[in-house]
C-alpha cells in the first residue's frame, strides 16, 4: 500500500475493516521509519492509528472538527490529510510541524502544544456552531493525562452544564509523558476493569423485578434503590455526574468497537465522552514495552534495536545536573522537597524519587497546583524545589505572582528548557519567562554560565531564605567544565567579568555567553574593538555596582539574551540606567539584543538563533556599528 | 456580650450551644454595623458565623491550620482571633485587611484573595506535616464557586490520590460572587436535595436482604447490585470517586450537626470533604434576600433599609459603559459573543445576557477556560468579548499567550479594574497586565482617556480583525464627558496630543491623564516649563511617528502609568528609543514613572498613588528637576 495515496480522508469511507487494517499497518511502518530518522512523538502516534483512521472514516473533516489535545499525537491525522510526503522534514526548520498547524492544512482547525486546552477550544467551536444554527460535529481528542489539567476540568464542568453537543474522545493510555498519577487516573483504572458492568444491565433489571413490592415507609427507599441501578449500569459515574453521557470503555485498536460506539455517540444529544483504551507505542516493541515514558518523544533511533542515536555531548545533561545537585543537598537538609508536574523523566527526578519517596511529588499535569502546593510547603518551613519547564511555568503565572512572590515564600523554581528548545517549536520555546517573572516583586532570577556555576546556583537557591528564587537552564547538556567538589552559594546579585575590555561591554548570561565571547573576538579582529564580556548571572536583582561602574567608565553596552527582548533582561538594564539618570547625558549607549516580537517556529536552535539575529557575527556587527557611529559623532 | 473579649479562640471550647449562639448573635450584629460604615464582604461572612465558631471550638488554631479560600469570608475568624477592635479600619489604608494576612496574626497561615488556591496550599502544609511526622489538622475552607476553578480540581485529584489527611470544608452557599454555574453546581444541588439518602441506609439494607438468593449466571449481577448500594448510601459519589470520604450535606448554621460531623471527620483516615450548606447573608434580611450577588461585597450602607450609600459620580460606571457598548454592537453583529468568568454582575453583563442569551456565557470561576473558549469561538469566525478583571486575567496568562496571541485569534479582552483598585488591596490591584501582555506578539493593548473614547475603543476592538485586542479600563466611573452618538474605530497605534508644549512631553494614558495635566500646570506655574501631554492610548503598538517627532524636536520625556514600571509601558518607550538608536546621542532623556517593584497594599486609590509617588505634585517635581539638570549641563 502506497502511503502517498492517503491524501483525501473521504476515501476511507469505502474501505472495510480488513482494508483499514492495511492502512493502519502501512501508517505504522511509515511512522516507525520516519521517526527513526527525524525523531518525534512516536509512542503517542502509534497508539492512535486505528482511532484516527476510524475518526476520519466516520466524520467529515474539516467540517467536523478534530481538536487534538497537546497535539503531538496528530501525525496519523497529518498523514491521512495529505502530508505524508512532508514527513522527511518533520520538526525540522521550515518543515512539517510536530503539532497541528492551521497554516499547514484546513484539517488542522486548532493549534496545540500545551496540554488540556482542547475541551475549551471545542466548547468555543460548538458554541459558534450553535449560534449560527449549523450542524457539525466537534470532537476533541484528549489523553487521560491531559484530562486532569485544571483547565480541562473547568471545561468539563462548563460543557456538562451547558449540555452542548460534543463528542469527547478520552484517549486513555494510562500514561501522559510519564505514567499518570491522580485520583482520576485510579478512577479510570476502575472503569477499565469494570467494562463488563454495561453488559450486565439486562440481568440486573431482571433481578430488580424480583424485589417484592413494598408499601409504607419503605416505598420511597425501594424507589431510590431502583434509581440507584443507573449507578451500576452506567459505570462512568464521574462523567455522568458532570452531565456527560459516558460510553465505554472500548478497545481503541478494534475497528468494530470504535465504529459501533462512535456511531452511537453521533446520535446522543448533549455532550458524550467516549472512553477509548489505547496502547501507547502499539506495533513497535521497544515503545510498547516502555514503562516510564522514554518513548513518548524521542530523537532518532535504530529501528531494529530501539537504541537511541546519541549525539556527542560534552557536559552532563542540565536537567540531571540540577536534579542530582538538589538530591545531594536534600541528603543533609530534610526540608528539601521536590515537585514535578508530570515530568519525573524529563526533569531527571527518578533518582530523587527513589531515594526520598516521602519528599517527592509528581502531581500530574497540574502546574498551578504544583506551584501553590510548593507555596504551602514553604509557608510551613520547607524548602520546595519545583522542577518545571519554562513554557509550562506560563500556566502558573498567577500562582507565582499571587501565592509565592506576594507572600515572599522560599520556593525554588528550577526552570528547565529555558531559551529556544528546537524541534518542539513555538509552543515550547522557553523565551517568555524572564519577561513574565522579572516584573514580579521579591523574586531572584539567575542563570549559570556552565554546569559548575549551575551546581553552585542550586546551593545558592537552597541556602537563600528571603523569598522565591528561580534558576533557569537550557535544554541539552553542559559545556564540559571541571566541577568543584564543594558547593558554595553565590552572593545574590553579583555578576562577574569574563573578559575585560574598554570600548563596549556585553551583558549576557547562560547560553549566550559563548556567542558574546565569539562576537568579542570578531570585533577585535576586524576593528580592534576592545569588548568586555560580563556574566550577568543574576537577571534579578542586577549587579548595580557593576552597572554604575560600566556607565562611569564611559563604555557602551550591548545586552544579549535568548529570550524576548520586550520586557526582558535588557529592558531591565535600560530601566535601571534611566531610573538613575535625569537626563540623557547620564545614560550610556545601550543596545538590547533578544528575540523580536514574534513567535519563533521549530528548527534546530542554531537555525533559529540565526533567524532571530542572535549569532556572534550579527552581535559583532552591532558592536562595530555602535563604535563607528560614536567615532563619527566625536 | 462584649466583642472585645473575643481575643482567644480557645475560650470557645468551654461554651455550650446556647452560649455559642450568643457569640454568633454578637458577631453578626458587629459585622452588620461595622461593614455598614466601611463596606466589605458582608454576605459571605454572615454565612460562616456558626461554621467559623465551631471550627475554632473544635480545632486548635494556629497549630491546626485554617486556610480560607479567596479569604473574604475570614472576618469572623479575625474577630475570634483578637482583631475585633481593628474593624473600624477594615479595608482602609494601613488598616485591617479584608483578607487573611500573615503579618496580622499567627492565626492567618496563608494569604488569599484569588480563588481556588486553598486546597493546593493545604496539600503543601499537610505534606510538610507528614514529612516531619507531626500531628495537626489542615482545614481548607472552600466555597462551591471556588471549587470549580481549575487549580482546585487539580488539587482534589492529587490529594485524593495521595490519600493525605485533610479536612476540606466545602462551604456550599449556592453562590460565589454571582449564582454559581457549572455541572458540579448542579451535582451539589442534587446532593443537597438528597440529604435524606444517608438516613435511608438502614431501610435499604433491609430491602436488600429481601432480594432472593440467585445462583448461576445471575449471581455475579446480584453481587454487583449489592455493591451498588454504596452509590446510593454514599451520596457524594463524585468526591468518593476522587478518593475523598464525603460527609454531609449538613446545615452550616446548626452547631450540633457541625460538631457531630466535624468530630467524626477528625477520626477519618485520609482526605475528608465535609459538605456544609450555609446561607449567604444569614441574619441580615437585605443580604439574605439577595439573588444576584449585590451583597457579596459592598460599600457602606444604611442598616435599616439596606440602601447603599452612594458617592457622587460624574460619568457612567466603566464596566457598564463597556458592556452596554458591546451590547449595542452585538445587535448588528451576530458574531459578538460575551464571556465572563463568574462576573456577570461586576462586569455589568446582565443586560447583555437577557438580550442575547444564546450569545452569553458565564463559565463560572474558570478564567483559563473562558479565554481558550473565546479562542475557539474566534477560530470559528466569531467575535468573542471576554470581560475579565485585570487581576484575574493573570490566571489565564498561558491561555492568552499559547492559545490566543500565538494563533492570532480575534479575541476582544475587556480588562476591567485595571490599575489600583483600592480597598481589596494587593491581591486585586490590576497593575501587572501591561507588563504581562506587552511582551506577547500579535496583541493590541489600549486604554481610553475617558468614556467617550472608551466607546470608540469598543468599536475599534470589534472592528479589528487582525488578532487579539485588549481594552483596559479602571474600576469606578468615567469623568462625565459628552458622548458621541456615532461610534468610530480609532486608527490602531495612534496617539493624540492633548496639550502642546516645547520642553517636556508626558506620555501617559487612562487614569493618569488628569495627573499629567495637573503636573503640567504646576511645572508651568512654578518654573515656566512648557509641558506637552500626550494621550498614549495605544500601549501596544505605540505611535512610532509621534515617538520619532518628540525625539527629533529635542524634548525630554516622562512616561506615566498606573502599573508596574518594570516591563511596563515606559519600559516599552525605552526599548523603542534604544532600538532606533545606536548611541546615546540619539536617545532622548526619558524618565519612567510607574509602580515600584513591590506589592501595594489596600487603601483608597488616592492614598496608594501617593504612596507610590504618582501624584501630580511629584510628577511636576521630576519634570522640574529634569529641566534644571538639563540647563545645568548646557
Amino acid at each position: 500500500m502506497d502511503i502517498s495515496q492517503f491524501n483525501d480522508p473521504s476515501k476511507l469511507k469505502a474501505l472495510n475493516y480488513e482494508q483499514l487494517g492495511e492502512v493502519a499497518q502501512t501508517i505504522r511502518q511509515f511512522l516507525i521509519e520516519k521517526c527513526s530518522l527525524t525523531g518525534g512523538h512516536i509512542g503517542p502516534n502509534l497508539g492512535v492509528v486505528e482511532l484516527t483512521i476510524m475518526l476520519h472514516k466516520l466524520f467529515d473533516s474539516p467540517k467536523d472538527k478534530f481538536i487534538w489535545d497537546v497535539g503531538h499525537q496528530a501525525y496519523v491525522h497529518k498523514i491521512l490529510t495529505g502530508r505524508a510526503d512532508q514527513f522527511d522534514t518533520l520538526r525540522q526548520y521550515k518543515g512539517l510541524s510536530g503539532f497541528p498547524k492551521r497554516a499547514e492544512s484546513a484539517h488542522d482547525v486548532w493549534e496545540t502544544g500545551h496540554s488540556s486546552t482542547s475541551l475549551s477550544a471545542a466548547m468555543g467551536m460548538a458554541a459558534a456552531r450553535d449560534i449560527r444554527g449549523e450542524k457539525n460535529y466537534v470532537i476533541p481528542i484528549i489523553g487521560d493525562g491531559a484530562l486532569t489539567g485544571g483547565m480541562a476540568l473547568e471545561a468539563l464542568n462548563h460543557i456538562g452544564h451547558e449540555k452542548t453537543n460534543m463528542i469527547v474522545i478520552l484517549n486513555d493510555n494510562e500514561m501522559s509523558i510519564a505514567p499518570n498519577v491522580g485520583a482520576m487516573h485510579t478512577m479510570l483504572g476502575r472503569l477499565r476493569a469494570s467494562g463488563k458492568y454495561n453488559t450486565a444491565k439486562d440481568e440486573l433489571e431482571y433481578i430488580m423485578r424480583k424485589i417484592p413490592a413494598i408499601g409504607g415507609h419503605l416505598a420511597d427507599a425501594a424507589e431510590k434503590l431502583k434509581d440507584s441501578l443507573k449507578y451500576m449500569v452506567v459505570s462512568g459515574m464521574f462523567f455522568e455526574e458532570l452531565g456527560f453521557t459516558y460510553l465505554g470503555p472500548i478497545d481503541g485498536h478494534d475497528y468494530e468497537e470504535l465504529e459501533k460506539t462512535l456511531t452511537y455517540a453521533k446520535k446522543v444529544d448533549g455532550p458524550t465522552l467516549v472512553h477509548v483504551v489505547t496502547k501507547k507505542g502499539k506495533g513497535y516493541k521497544p515503545a510498547e514495552n516502555d514503562k516510564i515514558g522514554t518513548w513518548h518523544g524521542t530523537g532518532p533511533y535504530k529501528i531494529e534495536t530501539g537504541d537511541f542515536v546519541k549525539s556527542p555531548t560534552k557536559g552532563p545533561a542540565w536537567s540531571a545536573l540540577i536534579a542530582d545537585t538538589v538530591e545531594g543537598i536534600a541528603e543533609d537538609d530534610r526540608r528539601v522537597v521536590a515537585i514535578t508536574p508530570a515530568m519525573p523523566v524529563g526533569s531527571k527526578l527518578e533518582k530523587f524519587a527513589k531515594r526520598f519517596p516521602d519528599r517527592f511529588y509528581d502531581v500530574g499535569i497540574a502546574e498551578q497546583h504544583a506551584v501553590t502546593m510548593a507555596g504551602g510547603l514553604a509557608a510551613d518551613g520547607m524548602k520546595p524545589f519545583v522542577a518545571i519547564y519554562s513554557t509550562f511555568l506560563q500556566r502558573a503565572y498567577d500562582q507565582v505572582l499571587h501565592d509565592v512572590t506576594r507572600q515572599k515564600l522560599n520556593v525554588f523554581f528550577g526552570i528547565d528548557r529555558a531559551g529556544l528548545v528546537g524541534a518542539d517549536g513555538e509552543t515550547h520555546h522557553g523565551v517568555f519567562d524572564i519577561a513574565f517573572l522579572r516584573h514580579l516583586p521579591n523574586i531572584v532570577i539567575m542563570q549559570p554560565k556552565d554546569e559548575n556555576e549551575g551546581q553552585h546556583m542550586v546551593k545558592t537557591a537552597l541556602s537563600y531564605d528571603d523569598g522565591p528564587i528561580a534558576l533557569r537552564f537550557p535544554r541539552g547538556n553542559g559545556v564540559g567544565v571541571e566541577m568543584d567538589t564543594e558547593l558554595k552559594p553565590l552572593p545574590i546579585g553579583s555578576w562577574e567579568v569574563l573578559e575585560r575590555g574598554n570600548d563596549v561591554t556585553i551583558l549576557t548570561f547562560g547560553t549566550m555567553i559563548p556567542t558574546a565571547l565569539e562576537a568579542s573576538q570578531i570585533a577585535f579582529e576586524r576593528r580592534g574593538i576592545s569588548v568586555e564580556v560580563v556574566n550577568a548571572r543574576f537577571i534579578k536583582p542586577m549587579d548595580e555596582q557593576m552597572l554604575a561602574d560600566i556607565r562611569d567608565a564611559g563604555k557602551m553596552i550591548v545586552t544579549l539574551e535568548e529570550g524576548v527582548a520586550a520586557g526582558g533582561f535588557g529592558s531591565g538594564v535600560l530601566e535601571w540606567y534611566h531610573e538613575k539618570a535625569l537626563v540623557q547625558e547620564d545614560v550610556p549607549s545601550v543596545k538590547v539584543l533578544g528575540i523580536p516580537d514574534e513567535y519563533v517556529e521549530h528548527g534546530s536552535v542554531d537555525e533559529l538563533l540565526k533567524e532571530v539575529h542572535l549569532t556572534a557575527e550579527e552581535v559583532a556587527e552591532v558592536i562595530i556599528k555602535m563604535v563607528e557611529e560614536e567615532q563619527e559623532i566625536k
